[in-house]
């Protein structure tokens, strides 16, 4: 199994809803380094797993349209609890839609699977792996 | 599939019995800085894998067990290699334990396996995985 | 010349107010991986810099005060820029602080400088040196 | 599950061939950072999975045939594309020669599989596991 | 003293002449990982030392001069030795011309100075600093 | 002014003296990744700080001598509290004496200044800056 990892980072404000959150119920903020990895068993014509400026391109716009905004007043996660989790869940399918609409290129659709991780600080950070 | 991580660190020194430790079967020590990676194949109510605040407070009292210790003196180890593959498994064990005894919450009972990793230096790392 | 750095975070939300700034104008929030460097010429009579275990005790302090806020409605920072500089010379400034009021231990007052880093992501950095 | 990963890098002159690759179809080069992990289901007599000074030092044989070279000139990649992929597979496969082989020890025999990681970058790597 | 650091990186191949270098004296190429940290004494009207967005784009206007190419056919280094500390030299020198000819905007101007490192891999590295 | 950075690390068992330690009064044990950095104001004859590859090794060989050890029982380290800024500056003394001697070739008499860092976890670290 082959694989491949762009990273980039997106800053956000949030709060967080439930006792759980402690602190962090308040209105805060996080910088999270964002790893894309792509999988797939075996290469394309151009031995590679995918076109990685494309990927990192991809990335970079999904990143995008959530940084530099309050995710409270985002209609996109309006009743949604935007953990750490939640957003790499959030940003992991909006890289596979952009894969299946052909943004990654032709290739692209032979890959198996994705894992997005979001590092929010030097000891925490959450993934989530899918299918693709 | 979820993840989340949490990093911790502990400073032990024990020494290694078998010829293959070669200059480590004198009495030596190391940094071990310890991720936790507690995985899961849906979010619980309050969408997220584990509460991080409880887990990392865990994953500080199992380590806070073996820091600042002569491995070689526990009685837990008697008889017991410390090679850093032992100890990931001893870290994820005891991690387990508290798990299944609810200290992460109720909730962390729907967790699916926990891995394990200690960093011995910048250039070498061991890791357990196991269900949970 | 000898010095100790010890390292903590913050997450905050915050906006700020220019043109240079961007969309970072917009409310928005950051991780600040923070490290305080502390010097001194020679080491106290234990044969270090500054008890790490205060320090790391009171760079944590320095940083609740701050952290899971948003700093746009902070008193302290009413009419302040809050960029990464401004936040390290304040983490800096409040360290310094603590150290003159003995809170890092008598010895403590040996110290010659401070240096606050913040790390806003992979990618950017901001630091503050200040004389003790 | 136990894993140990060692670290060594590389550094090399390439061209590669596709438009995908965009300026990267110049001559340049790359430093690869490069991670080796070593799976087994249970541990071996001495309680390791491998061990880590043979795993080093073939790693590092198996680079040194690799570094301060351009690949394009030599006879093994003629007509490949000497992609961060098809380097981490080469890798890959030239360390599981050497443990079939013996070079790991002989208790490396039930290694499980293995994982090569080249890291081109601050914010690009590519993987290749395979089976041992 | 305030400073801030951005980080970007280059890819290129080249020999070193001098037996010094050893089996660096054949063709191969490096990643460089490079930091370029501009100081100031006092913040400029907007509270920053320099506007991080200009300076990420001049770093990585003069890294794209030099990236993905072979560094002995290049007329800018007829002659010269390309040692890494000469690159971190010229990678300062080519800023601090951006810097003088407006190009990080006119409060640029009172920064005090710039270092550029550059990591040649997770072992190695070196800087150049000079007057702005 | 330019400078060089090379890594590498050690292993030691050691217990320190006074009631600041805390349970590091305990004989417990650390890794360091070290850091030695040397500066001098103008290149050699091959545009060079220092030889690399020599730095390397007698850094290797500085702490080989350490490495692997109780430093409770080294007759260098009788009397001595061994703190992470004592072997700092221990690091610091042996690699200075060794270029002194000529271990680092006879341009790198030319050097200005060494600094040693020990990073002893991923959140504390110990520098010893000093003339060559």
């Amino acid at each position: 199994m082959f694989s491949v990892t762009v990273r980039d980072h997106m800053m956000i404000a949030h709060s967080l809803r439930g006792e759980v959150f402690g602190p962090a119920q308040r209105l805060h903020g996080a910088t999270y380094v964002v790893d894309a990895t792509f999988r797939r068993a075996s290469l394309d014509a151009d031995s590679i797993v995918v076109d990685l400026g494309a990927a990192a391109e991809q990335l970079h716009a999904v990143l995008a349209e959530l940084s530099y905004r309050n995710l409270d007043d985002e209609a996109d996660f309006a009743g949604v609890n935007t953990s750490t989790e939640v957003l790499a869940q959030t940003v992991a399918d909006r890289l596979a839609e952009k894969a299946s609409a052909g943004a990654l290129g032709e290739t692209a659709r032979g890959l198996d699977s994705l894992t997005v991780t979001l590092h929010e600080s030097h000891i925490a950070s959450a993934s989530y792996e899918r299918p693709l």
